[in-house]
């Protein structure tokens, strides 16, 4: 039995994660949620689930579910709020594993003191190993709990790792849908409206993702992750380009076998792994395998998706960089999103910040979310700069 | 260090496998040889790697290379001949690990006895595994030694496996090119040329196997090492034509996750593999990633290659069954190449030795190769049946 706590128990991850649980009740109990602002979400799950601990995002939100179990009738579910919640539901003395699926710098620090109290984790938050990676990962190590990727690349990766040792990979290959302006020449990336940036060609997702999945920045994400994750140089993590998305990811050995991970896209595939790991235990999500037809590969053009290259260079480089590449892109997105800035100008923006930032060690979660907010005012400000420069240049729909 | 004796080191497998001694001279040490009836290639080798104890096929090979290393004023090195001379270097005291390479039954007897020995084995000789795989992994077992696969399928398989345990696995699937009549109709079966049926598509191999690969026996006594090496019943494991040969095969586990392994095809891969096995030493075999594109994938067509089917069956059955698959697929794919069966005839020939063959287990290497000379007698005279009321029908080009 697996005493589990969700962190975004609201959110798309946190969904599945409990569709897993239900599916196999002998297995899995949970013991503490932390929902986001879905309030009604969060009272059918406190309803269903039980938990002894559940937080909400505001104090209002906790109130208001506090009131609605009472007039139910259901005791003994406590209920807090705040991101001070979600530390306590991430370190609550009876749970073992914990899913980290709250997305943003939010979820990082309850994430972090969960690895403190030697909780294992499920990992789906991409800022955990992008901003606050190398602190997370070394706490992990001293406490001897495993980091388990709930995404379908790393989990790929994690799985294929078991044909080998660590000191046996010779390149751990991602695979990357290439997004939609794959085929586009870069000449006409200026004019990409936001409704072209968001249309994705394979999964249908948050608008941010979406627009870093566009612009390639979503796999940069992941190659930060990969090499924190993994404990690998980035010149050993390569992106290949496969618009099937079939093979999830790959790693090849020193000795030349390459071993490749797919399965159906579900997520709750990764998540079951993860949760049950070392152990496999059936499901019944089985990849057709005569589908694996006509699969197409390709390295990807870092000229024409400069974000890609950025996020090698700050992988490469460390401390606060990537805390600087995370927070610059989520400020850039927004402002494309918003008009404020064209597509192409997303990675100038990261670039300009990314110029101006420090290396350096981080040596605290504090320390990170500092760097963080550091990098949104510098992006804010470039962006404000670029803004007043290209105006009239932008077209219409993205106004 | 690892001392090693390779059972047919003048065959292709034998020498690939002492290019990968070559390579790796700190990590491994030629201890005995066992040659064939290539004396002079013999001679080079016996001159090279002065093994301790080197047998060749006959006594005249022996009694002439005894002379030839006399001349050469090379002592240490002491010849033995003939089947139980095979015995000899495959049982040596000094010997750790046995590269089983002899082709056909001849391999067999030399094979069990390393394995008795408790000598950890690299498996190329397919008989040992069709014939008498289940007097050989039961023996394995015992000795607690490994029996690890050196061909390219089951070599993937292997390292597809350390995914997850063996009660994990859902379905083996192994890879087949498909040979070279997987787009004819089998209306036009009868008609296939001698030389048609040897042009394969992707490998250059010996006329047997060649053959084996066009009717997809060979596949079919994949299907058997399988069961037998990986002791999974024949309904897990599964046959998936993929033309390119790329994937060399995959394993699905139970949770939905599958996982595929592939390389150059070369086989000092899976040798340096066996021979490293549990660890993994760089080579410089590298494959190009991007090569993966453009994969095809489909179910084989049983009913067109009767040959798999019979295997599948032989497999189930087990005991004497599969050892007359064997044996009466060698007879008629010679009689096959000899003109007097046609193509379509070799199955036909095969399911009528199964037919009379009795099933029930073979409690020794002898009952098998009785068995196998049964089989061998009962093929011969379907095959003159066969010859005396097909003969005016064959195509002039087969004569």
């Amino acid at each position: 039995m697996r005493r589990i706590a969700i962190l975004g128990s609201t959110g798309s991850i946190g969904q599945s994660a409990l569709d897993v649980v239900e599916s196999h009740p002998a297995r899995f109990e949970i013991v503490c949620l932390a929902a986001g602002k879905n309030f009604d979400l969060a009272f059918e799950q406190a309803k269903r689930w039980r938990p002894r601990l559940m937080s909400v995002a505001t104090e209002q939100g906790a109130e208001q579910l506090r009131a609605r179990l009472k007039a139910e009738g259901i005791s003994g579910v406590e209920v807090v709020w705040g991101p001070a919640g979600a530390v306590k539901v991430a370190t609550h003395r009876d749970v073992g594993f914990v899913v980290s699926a709250i997305v943003g710098v939010a979820g990082l620090e309850a994430t972090y003191e969960a690895v403190r109290a030697g909780k294992t984790i499920g990992l789906a938050n991409k800022e955990c190993l992008v901003a606050a990676g190398e602190l997370i990962t070394a706490e992990a190590r001293r406490q001897g709990k495993a980091l388990l990727p709930i995404d379908s690349e790393h989990n790929a990766v994690h799985q294929c790792l078991r044909g080998g040792s660590m000191e046996e990979v010779h390149t751990v290959w991602l695979t990357a849908s290439g997004g939609p302006f794959r085929n586009t020449p870069k000449s006409q990336f200026p004019t990409i409206s936001v409704e072209q940036a968001l249309n994705h060609p394979t999964w249908k997702m948050g608008k941010r993702i979406t627009i870093d999945s566009a612009t390639l920045m979503n796999k940069g994400f992941e190659v930060i992750e990969a090499c924190r994750l993994f404990a690998m140089p980035p010149s050993r993590v390569k992106v290949m380009v496969h618009p099937q998305s079939t093979i999830h990811s790959m790693v090849e050995f020193v000795d030349g076998s390459i071993l490749a991970q797919f399965s159906v896209t579900d997520m709750r595939l990764p998540i079951l792994y993860a949760l049950m790991y070392p152990e496999r235990i059936p499901s019944d999500m089985r990849f057709p395998v005569m589908d694996l037809r006509h699969l197409e590969f390709a390295p990807p053009d870092m000229e024409k998706f400069p974000c890609l290259r950025l996020a090698y260079e700050a992988a490469e480089a460390g401390g606060a960089k990537p805390v600087a590449l995370n927070a610059a892109d989520e400020v850039a997105v927004a402002a494309f999103l918003d008009g404020q800035i064209r597509f192409h100008e997303i990675p100038q923006v990261i670039e300009q910040v990314l110029e101006v930032t420090k290396s350096g060690k981080l040596e605290s979660i504090q320390r990170v979310l500092e760097a963080d907010a550091d990098a949104r005012r510098v992006a804010q400000l470039k962006i404000e700069q670029l803004g007043g420069s290209t105006l009239s240049l932008r077209p219409a729909s993205a106004m």
